[in-house]
């Protein structure tokens, strides 16, 4: 399966007219703390892979993922393979990873609020020195069809296709920096 | 915390005889398949490190976690420090690994039946392609008096703590291949 994701700088007023306006169904405020780490010795901004522990909590409970993004297959839609699980304790994730050579790099602090549409999701980002972003993802085996899709429900949110960033946030922070 | 840990060669029938003279509490028998990785570019039989995926099942429930193991502190109890953690699925874990360099070098298959004593726990093993083994651990902050005491446990079973073995299973299964 991959991942397919389309994401434009937005403010959120506007947007969460239209996401009720196609009766999009909300599916809840997360806040999501991300690090990212540095590879002993392969050069992650180069081979343009990533290794990250997420903690995420909807006020209540906490959950941690690591995450291993490969390079993008299509770079249109940002698309790439993904291999995520949950661990139960993220310190202990991170403390493995920091002892066999990995370094934290950057951390990436969001909210998150997503909604439902058909086989889409709809994600509110608000992240952290970045500002506002819609985003539009799916997970699909064909990515052709998974992308048009996308672009069509950016259109149904009054949202600019042409305008999409395929930088992470992690990227458009590096880049502030 | 540490893990003390003292290790010697001995047919169990004999041993399960002394561990029913101490009133020692059965805590059940489990199966467990580890597979050690290789670092990218570190050498961990030289760093004498390792990072492990162990799967665990008690022949209905199955549990994966990811271990890393440092070098040792102390050589005659085998002291090192561990850092361990539950993972969700064992085979995304891996193959996060993998993509990150990891290779999967052995694997160590062993049944594995453990008893309670105090503070102690007494562990029959049988580890496929080496034979039976009894392992007295304990986890503490101090490794003297730790040991001292495993020591005593060791005695008690009939067995001598100065036949200890420090190879791990890993490393006699290296040395016979």
């Amino acid at each position: 399966m991959y991942e397919v994701e389309l994401k434009v700088r937005a403010g959120h007023d506007r947007v969460r007219e239209r996401l009720d306006g196609i009766d999009a169904e909300s599916m809840g405020t997360v806040t999501q703390v991300d690090t990212y780490y540095d590879h002993p010795v392969r050069a992650f901004a180069e081979t343009d892979e990533a290794l990250r522990i997420r903690r995420e909590t909807d006020g209540s409970d906490e959950h941690t993922k690591i995450t291993y993004k490969g390079p993008l297959v299509d770079a249109d839609s940002k698309t790439r393979e993904e291999l995520e699980t949950g661990v139960n304790d993220g310190e202990t994730m991170a403390s493995v990873l920091e002892s066999v050579g990995f370094d934290p790099a950057a951390t990436v602090e969001k909210t998150r609020e997503r909604f439902g549409y058909g086989e889409y999701v709809v994600t509110l980002d608000t992240v952290e020195g970045l500002g506002e972003f819609v985003e539009v993802e799916t997970e699909a085996e064909e990515i052709d069809p998974a992308r048009a899709g996308a672009v069509d429900v950016l259109e149904r949110l009054g949202l600019d296709p042409d305008e999409g960033i395929r930088t992470s946030y992690l990227g458009l922070l590096l880049d502030d920096g």
